[in-house]
């Protein structure tokens, strides 16, 4: 056991530390005035130097050792070293000067894709990223060399603990046989409703100290603990901090305020998940941290997607919107879910309806799991793109890379294998809603989400997926939560009740 | 000079890592949910540990031994390596086991402190006090061991190096000579001037956000770079973070615009300080630290009393006033200078007129003193506290203690010895000043403040003070800069002057 509460002991000393590399992260959105973004990156790495000392040290790893052998614990603490000994390797695996490399690339990527991005310019990143996939492939190898996940798989597992290429194949391979036509449906019906009856557009501008306040509200509707946090703005919104004093962020823009309201809800969600994550007489310590990105998200798209943009939720929501904005001709319930609900396939990810989402995922996906197997090059990701752009949207960028291929800043980040996440989210958190009304009723959740009461619907999630943490793997937790693994046919239910059959 | 290099890269680290430390203090009081405080504390002592560890090791220790016998150092370097000792020595005189029973009694006394000053309740504080003024002897014994400073003068080092009691005492005993007196005079004149023809208040209501617009406004003039650093609110003006990104706050009253505006233009004198301190190549190494506090005391004191409340900035503030916050009838420049100039004495120190502000001073000086060399007891303060008052101020706090000797933070921060260097910073500001005018001309000084083009006057504070950070020994400092080492008599014709004379 002596050897656990050393490890126990060492994990905390991460976590204290981790704390102050989050604020920093947090505040460089936030506050930090342009010039003083050097000398944050230099104290973050000087920072990061130690923690990753900590944590790869040769006294940890003969702690993990010895500590396999430990007898008596409860399944919390074997939980909780399996954690720590996932973290443990997931960082020994990449030599020192690799993460260095891939740290100075990935800074000067950021820079050169932002520029890029801005004028339009695919061979101006073209360099940058050929480096990033070249990187990306090494560390694929690194990370794969002592297990039998292939080079892809490695990388997704940093991301998405536990989850195979088999399981994802599957679920991508069900969603992209059905969801494009289904897609299709979705907008033809808006269509003609449209032409029958148009949406009435929220217009009038309302300041960023009203959309603020009710932003708040919202949070307030959430139980998010304004005392254990905040709400700010920076210019993507995001969930930062800590797990004793969580931050969101928003956007606001005056004409359109389902952006800072949506924004909102959904980093609560994420937030949500933060603040109750796991057993909190052990909040230091890995068993805490987040199952896997999967997870968070679909706690955050649980908020906006499947309570935020019901029908019931904007029979809740009109009324506040008067409260809070004054009358608007825009602000009738049924006109509110329309705004809510339209479908409109884009060309931009970060604003896609839930139905259009995965089909921008499903094809980023196949072009970095191609890019990283090598069987295609950097040189050809507009053509394959744009291709997949028009085979599952309908829709093709032409020259217009900073609508396609340059939209994204995760590969100059380095990060190969986090898209998948986004809707492996959606698609769990439907299969969550599913099992909630069966366990609570169907009527019963909708009359908590038209009263703004969410207590009960809370309760489910905490008990399900906050409370646990990471004491079980993903797909443990999955089955735990509603009695099967990761399934589609929820997510596809759901997107057919509510955008065919206008029953949600 | 290997060892000089190596020792470089030690405190280069131990920078960068303050820089986070610096960060999380800024957040705490600018933007931390109350239930962020004990997360923060855990994390912040957690990084303060390692930082100890590396500036206290062996290797650290050794290093500085070996750089002593180095040839060929420049004389930055040498005055560098000199800091460098200063900081090994002050920080390593101190058992581990101390500082953290330090650490966890000035935490506890910060919560007493404010419970007890609220509640007006000095037997509340005393237990507290009476540990805080052991504890503070201890840390004198310690600090005085090696050296053959007294307890008192050792833990004044910390805050004012190189500065001695005999030097203070004589600087302290002649400013008591004439400083009653020339308040009292002072008192009554503005007395009589007012029963003639009164100030007229600023009273108009004024909004944050016009408040904040003339603060910016007021950085601008003195060459803040808001590309590298920003302006807060707090509860308690003060000047944070680091070189890079410097931060400071004021506190906004809507009713006292005075308050703000002189609390930007004080912390703006701190940040013009941090910003330029020593030579930019070595920014994060100990020879650009602050001279001492009150070498940076004095520049903000430069920037509020000896250039912002001067007869020619309200000629300069007069038509930035009206044009801030639109015509009022005191927006007067006559009655400006009057309301900039003010002195009435007061029970609260941070309220103080510059005339009053040293007898505060010289009371709390002089019981911190008594209580560290054994010679008074911590039951005794109220007592004598209320008697100096008396004596100084002509102010009987009565049974006020938090009117009183409740109402400053510092000893139950454990900062004993810190007080002098408030006066420290008046005296040198003003002799400063004398100096720049004698080098430039008054007439000219005068220009540059009534037009608001105050380079030529930075000009002079740079080349004096900014560049050359810890270059040298504070006393050599300032006979550098002004001919002589302190002396009060410029404070003193400063105040006769402005005050007596009505000349500035």
């Amino acid at each position: 056991m002596q050897s656990y509460t050393q490890l126990e002991s060492i994990f905390s000393r991460i976590y204290r530390l981790n704390h102050l590399l989050s604020l920093a992260g947090w505040d460089a959105q936030v506050n930090m005035p342009p010039k003083g973004a050097e000398a944050r990156g230099e104290a973050m790495s000087e920072l990061e130097r130690y923690t990753h000392e900590l944590l790869t040290s040769p006294v940890t790893k003969d702690l993990l050792e010895k500590a396999k052998l430990a007898p008596k614990m409860s399944p919390m603490e074997s939980a909780n070293l399996r954690e720590m000994r996932r973290l443990f390797e997931s960082e020994s695996l990449l030599p020192e000067e690799f993460v260095q490399r891939k740290s100075k690339l990935t800074t000067k990527a950021q820079v050169v894709w932002q520029e890029s991005r801005e004028k339009n310019s695919f061979q101006t990143y073209l360099p940058v990223l050929k480096e990033l996939v070249a990187t990306a492939r090494e560390e694929g190898k690194y990370r794969s060399s002592t297990t039998n996940m292939s080079v892809y798989e490695a990388l997704l597992d940093v991301f998405e603990p536990g989850m195979n290429l088999k399981t994802l194949d599957a679920v991508f391979a069900d969603v992209k046989s059905w969801l494009p036509s289904l897609l299709k449906q979705v907008v033809e019906k808006q269509e003609k409703m449209n032409e029958a009856n148009p949406i009435v557009p929220i217009t009038t501008p309302i300041s960023k100290e009203k959309q603020e306040a009710l932003g708040k509200h919202m949070m307030g509707i959430w139980q998010f603990d304004l005392e254990a946090g905040r709400l700010d703005s920076s210019a993507h919104p995001f969930t930062g901090m800590t797990k004793e004093d969580t931050r969101i962020t928003t956007n606001y823009n005056p004409t359109d305020v389902e952006q800072s309201l949506y924004a909102v809800i959904h980093e609560t969600g994420h937030a949500k998940y933060e603040q109750n994550c796991g057993p909190r007489e052990m909040i230091t310590q890995p068993i805490c941290n987040a199952r896997s990105l999967g997870l968070h998200e679909s706690q955050s798209l649980f908020a906006e997607m499947q309570v935020g943009r019901s029908a019931a939720f904007s029979a809740f929501l009109t009324p506040l919107l008067k409260e809070f904005y004054g009358e608007q001709p825009s602000f009738q319930e049924e006109n509110l879910k329309r705004i809510a609900q339209k479908v409109k396939p884009g060309f931009i990810r970060v604003h896609a309806d839930e139905v259009s989402y995965p089909l921008h995922i499903i094809l980023r996906y196949e072009i970095e799991r191609a890019l990283i197997e090598g069987t295609m090059e950097a040189e050809d990701v507009p053509k394959v793109w744009n291709a997949k752009m028009k085979e599952y949207l309908g829709l093709d960028p032409g020259d217009r890379d900073d609508l396609g291929c340059l939209q994204d800043i995760h590969w100059s980040g380095g990060a190969f294998g986090y898209f998948p996440t986004y809707t492996l989210g959606s698609m769990f958190a439907a299969q969550l809603m599913a099992t909630i009304k069966k366990e609570l009723g169907e009527e019963e959740v909708r009359r908590c989400i038209r009263s703004g009461e969410l207590s009960p619907i809370f309760a489910k999630q905490k008990e399900k997926i906050w409370d646990v943490g990471c004491t079980y793997e993903t797909e443990d937790l999955m089955i735990r939560a509603t009695g099967e693994k990761l399934n589609p046919a929820y997510f596809r239910e759901h997107l057919e009740r509510r955008y065919l059959r206008g029953e949600d």
